[in-house]
Formats: structure tokens, C-alpha cells, sequence
């Protein structure tokens, strides 16, 4: 799955959050994309916010309810994301 | 596919936009929901920007590119997202 543009994952604060962006050339990837990063939090139990138009997408996760911690846990998710974006290969 | 909370349609200025948020109870229900309304965008191809995360959804169309109208084909894309939601009786 290749992207097009976007950022790497950015560490933010206020409130602390992991962020990262990605860019498709076509609609297609982009809900593929969207499709195994579903699947992923189904699978872990971690729902980062997703805002996405027709060819990006904007992925946030959020540190902990206690709003303190980023953990291994959104560590883990983040390479993950990059994973599938890294293709068969990776 | 019922909703358990949100808001309907509102327009917003600067940058002129419709915007409308929707609640699920549970996360199969709201990917549910974001497949009709990607289908709804590749018919019409309207792109709302979609913002979700495990039982929320934030819709917002932006105005055209000139940034100045909302037009007939806006408030038709609003209206089918809400026969989405009204379900097969509307």
C-alpha cells in the first residue's frame, strides 16, 4: 500500500497524543487503508481518532484516560500502522 | 442504523461548511454507517471530511473550492446521510 505524502508519527501535547498523516493518490487505498487500521483496533482494543477526506487520512491517538501516559501500548500501535503501510515486504 | 446521540446539520462560517456529528453505541454500527456514507461520496463525489473514533462520528462538507456556496448538491448529500440514519421505513 503505497503512500503519497503525508508525516511520520509527531509526538504532541495538550493534550499528549501521538500524530501522524497519510496521503493516497486515489480514494481506493485510502478506504483500504482505513479498512485494516480498523481492524487493527479491533484487535488491541485502541481507537485512535481518524479524520480522513478522499485522500488522507489524519490518525491521533490519544494518551491514556488519565491523559499522562503515551505507553508501549500506542508505541505498538503506531509501528503497526507504519507496517501496513510499509507493504508485504516489511 | 440508530443513532444514540449527536447533532443534526448545522452551517458554520469561515470556512463555510455543514457539519453534523453522529453517536453509535457500538463500533460495528458506526463502520456500518462510514461504508454508506464512502459509497454515498464515490456515486455523488462529494468527499465530506470524516472524523471518527470508536462510537462517534464528525461529518463536515466544506463549500465548493470558491469557498462561497452551499449548494443543492450539499444539502441532497445531507439529506440522503440522514435517510442512512432514519432507516429502511424513511
Amino acid at each position: 500500500m503505497t503512500e503519497t505524502g503525508g508525516h511520520p508519527w509527531r509526538e504532541r501535547a495538550r493534550p499528549l497524543r501521538l500524530e501522524r498523516r497519510v496521503e493516497f493518490d486515489e480514494y481506493e487505498a485510502l478506504r483500504e487503508f482505513l479498512d485494516k487500521v480498523a481492524a487493527l483496533s479491533e484487535e488491541t482494543g485502541l481507537y485512535p481518532n481518524l479524520s480522513f477526506g478522499r485522500t488522507y487520512v489524519n490518525l491521533t491517538l490519544f494518551a491514556d484516560e488519565d491523559g499522562e501516559t503515551l505507553g508501549r501500548e500506542h508505541e505498538d500501535f503506531a509501528q503497526r500502522v507504519d507496517d501496513l503501510l510499509a507493504g508485504p515486504a516489511a
